[in-house]
């Protein structure tokens, strides 16, 4: 078990923490961990025009079991500025092979959007004084993503301790969480179902038919489920038959 | 006169940048500066729920007299999670000595603005391929946020390259320009003003009347007003009678 490997142990432990709660499998495992490590948690998602609403609803249920103290949706229609597969038209790749999924920056990307969620999660923390931001980021697994990087994390900190008053005035140190950086789908799945996070109204898919089924086909599903076969566990969401 | 003392000399003239267009004097002469640079220009302003929507009208008659390739106007209503004077109901500090805004970070300060504002024009440049950012931000004349200073911006510069697909693969080398940052408000005004900026048409107020007005009387009125002053120039706004 990759554990708690990012932690810090200089952290109050009652502090809190902005978690950005997508709705997906990764995030709600990393508000999981963040709740494990006694953050107080504030969590925040994003309406931003994406194709899959139904990931809006899952952030809702995930954020009650959580027990967070609130969760804001903000609402911010990216997709006219941000053309890109999860908010405009294209088609979404099926059913590649891990070695296709590992060439490159996938289709999926969206430009500057974890920039863009951390600025908003930042504000957030600072009108509230936390000094913990919380991301399900992930660097392997044919993520491909470069704001998903450490260096990139690194970046967005010592960012964020220039951009704000409290950074600046030294009232907080601000810190970007990234608990499943480094650890494989297996590793998330198990650490989560080992908590109970209920991954059965978690939503990876990037295209799901009209009623939020995963089609099974695309990356995010295929990432999905090789990680439950990796972690020896069974997936709490029903597929389509190939 | 201070000139473009932020220019870089290996820029490709005809490159595309986008500029943050606020409907106010600094962004609208920064937009002026990156026009003489040779920049192809791409607006981009924020309807945040701030108080004064007149700033979103004076950011359309301006962009429009720059000439630019596309203005985009992007509503996201920071207010609920972004409580402070430019979005809340607060009293804006009137009649405050030039002694009295030195101290420390403004009441007007907006938590993580312009890094939220800077990174939406990262994703938009990375999708028109465009590797300039502008941003009319200033160090000087009392302004005291901590997302004004050269340190800031260095920050975003380094992680505009890291967070993005272009960045990390070398297509576009993003560059934010900061042409104001250490001019005093009387050096944007003269360089503006030799440039026919339309300063009638700019919007610094904090606390307009309902018509649009500005009140003569907050922080930003009483700089604007200093810098004329300084500038040698005539205001083209009225001012109520003291």
């Amino acid at each position: 078990m990759a554990g708690n490997r990012e932690q810090t142990q200089n952290e109050p432990a009652a502090s809190a923490a902005v978690v950005l709660l997508s709705g997906g499998l990764d995030s709600a495992t990393a508000a999981a961990w963040a709740r494990e490590q006694g953050f107080e948690l504030y969590a925040l998602s994003f309406d931003y025009g994406q194709r899959h609403r139904f990931e809006i609803e899952a952030a809702q249920r995930i954020a009650q079991w959580l027990g967070v103290r609130e969760h804001r949706v903000l609402r911010i229609d990216l997709s006219p500025l941000l053309h890109s597969a999860l908010t405009g038209t294209e088609q979404v790749p099926r059913g590649r092979s891990l070695d296709a999924m590992s060439q490159g920056i996938p289709v999926t990307y969206v430009p500057a959007r974890n920039t863009i969620m951390l600025s908003v999660a930042l504000g957030w923390a600072e009108v509230l004084g936390a000094a913990n931001l919380v991301i399900g980021v992930n660097a392997v697994d044919y993520s491909g993503y470069p704001d998903c990087r450490p260096e990139y994390v690194a970046a967005f900190e010592k960012l964020a301790n220039l951009a704000t008053k409290a950074g600046v005035e030294e009232t907080l140190r601000f810190r970007v969480h990234t608990p499943l950086i480094r650890w494989t789908k297996g590793e998330i799945i198990r650490y989560g179902t080992e908590r109970g996070v209920p991954y059965q109204w978690t939503h990876s898919c990037y295209d799901p038919d009209s009623s939020g089924r995963p089609c099974g086909q695309c990356d995010a599903c295929l990432l999905r489920i090789k990680g439950f076969e990796e972690a020896g566990l069974k997936d709490p969401l029903c597929y389509p038959k190939a």
